[in-house]
């Protein structure tokens, strides 16, 4: 069977009139002879609401009911789809999670899917039914209701394209694709025809809305080709693959960037080892994240200065955090919330010596200096004051030819 | 185990406001030594929200799909109130229909309870859980969600308190319970302390809305007791029981009436065995209801006047219908849209002789003209002119010492 994957997010099914839209792409494409999979998220609007009731109801709902309370949402849009395409002629039908099943495991709001049973979804298809899947949600081994963290829907997804191996997964979302950087930034940003699961993690995690890292990490795993594009207009969206379907000879696929960054500096940390451990233990136990580190040498191997950076948000509870730290002795601590952390990415600078280089002199031409330095395998981020980010973005995005 | 069954009308859940003033009413059952199980409708406004979604999806939307949509309602009130219950310190879980299960059968829409697994909410309870259960919902043999139709919460709570043994079945709903008549049409209406089921049905299929007839139909069948009372306010509601549990001597227990009746009277039809089902097959055909029947004998044994009443919305089809039936003949149709029916229901009156002359007698000194009679065992029905009803109302509430 030539099976497909569509999934839809919220937006894509936010009214009824999405909904009917989205029935007549489904249907595009069992008239191209495929046998379409959809999967849905709740509509756009309703998964809020329901969060909001249950705030209102416990400021410590409990997170078994929590499950049931928000999977209603999707229970209510895949309902209207299989309506919507009943509607129009053709047979098919809703499955929650726990019709077909789809057993997770792990703790309820964050649960993850570890087998999807085939047999009642490959009976559907082949009776000529399409079947409209609940995203989000699945059940456990008790027969409660689970569902899969922010995200979810995707990870439904992709499990469902690796379960009933489909030949195709398109993601539909209310962007068109993945771009070269934030085309609210840089008006010049070009979308991105290919990408690899690796350059597509370092874009997610950066802050590219369009997937969770987790559910590009799924589909990584498990091979499965993805397309990202937009239900609202029609055109090619960007294709999610392995390195070696790339045959595009761009060194750079894309910038990202951050806009909620602070940086620490502990100045005159006394030397030994251990301090960094030391600094950031309390930091981790406290959920706080630090991304950016930079430890300089000390000069009489007595005194160092340490750099991190971490969220906005979490700035205060790290300064009080560290001024209660006993085991940490330091004559200055000083932060910075006006810094940003741009960072270029693509798999084709690991066979591209100067990359780095081009990246720095970029900048510098642009009088840019640069606070932090941090690299990987495929990425290069730089932290910058606020105000030079766009400047910033718009030089690298020149230097790489992103807008070519 | 002193097991009570509390059913929560969606009024009675249409608001987080709601629904935690319901969460103390259950814990105040359960510090009484009970050990409650809930049953929820969906949070009131809910369900017509999702109906209207489904009418603009499709004009002929598919039933099954309907009942999973539907259903998602009592998903969420019931996940809201197992969340309080949480909250609150007391052990809670929701059951949605297939988690139980509840086990239903016939058509989407309308399907009806006919078995509960009871292992899982026996354990849950014995554990000291509070069960809350999805009312109005089921899953049928194709493990697929079924609705019960108007009413069904009733009916959920009902069999329930029949599987699970439960000392007592208590319908909370927005009013007070069962009155002798419309309290908004008589000010001096009485609520009623202790009703039979019997006269609970008569009153319920004349119009009193507290609960459908076929929940009190499966009340009485399974000899469970009920009380219908308010989640608003604390004061005693009605008790709903079998006869011979009934201590008053009152004659009479209520006064019914209907304001959307209308009269149709065939004039000088052809008088022939068979004459009556002529004129009502097309009529049962489509689905129109004829409520009291009155056919004069003839006086030449040649012709007859049949007189009926129906609905005022199925008048104009019940004429249409009429006019082209070919299988009778007449002289006159005279159709009257302005008639109530007045009924005064009690099962004093099967031991007491001379009720109906009291009640014609009560009405004529008013100079009320009666249409059309007709009496069943419990109940004697009038025909007056809409002009009429508070009137006819009064003087039979006062004639039977119902507000007293």
């Amino acid at each position: 069977m030539k099976i497909i994957v569509l999934k839809f997010g919220g937006s894509s099914v936010g009214t009824v009139e999405r909904i009917k839209k989205i029935a007549n792409i489904v249907v595009s494409y069992r008239k191209k002879g495929y046998k379409p999979i959809v999967i849905s998220s709740a509509m756009s609007g309703t998964t809020n609401d329901l969060i909001k009731k249950s705030a209102a109801i416990s400021n410590n709902f409990n997170s078994a009911e929590y499950d049931v309370l928000v999977s209603a949402g999707e229970q209510i849009s895949c309902s209207l789809i299989a309506g919507r395409l009943n509607h129009l002629g053709y047979k098919s039908q809703s499955w929650m999670g726990w019709q077909i099943p789809i057993l997770t495991e792990g703790m309820y709001k964050y649960s993850r899917i570890i087998k999807i049973y085939k047999k009642k979804i490959i009976d559907s298809l082949r009776s000529g039914e399409i079947p409209i899947i609940a995203g989000f949600q699945g059940v456990n081994s008790n027969n409660r209701i689970t569902t899969l963290g922010r995200g979810g829907s995707d990870a439904s997804a992709i499990m469902c394209a690796k379960f009933f191996n489909a030949q195709k997964c398109i993601i539909y979302t209310d962007v068109e694709g993945v771009y070269t950087t934030d085309p609210n930034t840089l008006r010049n940003a070009k979308k991105i025809k290919v990408i690899s699961y690796e350059e597509m993690l370092e874009m997610a995690s950066l802050g590219a809305k369009v997937m969770q890292p987790t559910s590009i990490q799924d589909a990584r795993l498990n091979r499965i080709d993805i397309e990202v594009k937009s239900s609202f207009v029609k055109k090619g969206g960007t294709k999610i693959t392995k390195r070696k379907n790339l045959i595009s000879n761009k060194i750079i696929r894309g910038i990202s960037f951050t806009k909620n960054d602070a940086k620490v500096t502990l100045i005159g940390v006394k030397d030994k080892p251990g301090i960094a451990a030391a600094v950031f233990k309390p930091l981790s136990n406290n959920a706080i994240n630090v991304d950016m580190v930079v430890q300089n040498i000390s000069a009489n191997g007595k005194e160092t200065d340490l750099t991190f950076t971490i969220k906005s948000d979490d700035l205060i509870k790290t300064q009080r955090l560290i001024k209660k730290n006993k085991k940490i002795i330091f004559r200055e601590l000083i932060v910075d919330k006006n810094v940003s952390k741009v960072s270029i990415i693509g798999v084709g600078m690991i066979a591209t010596p100067g990359v780095s280089y081009r990246m720095f002199h970029a900048l510098a031409k642009k009088n840019i200096n640069i606070l932090v330095i941090s690299t990987s395998e495929i990425k290069i981020s730089v932290l910058v004051n606020k105000k030079n980010i766009s400047k910033a973005i718009l030089a690298l995005h020149k230097e790489f030819k992103l807008d070519k």
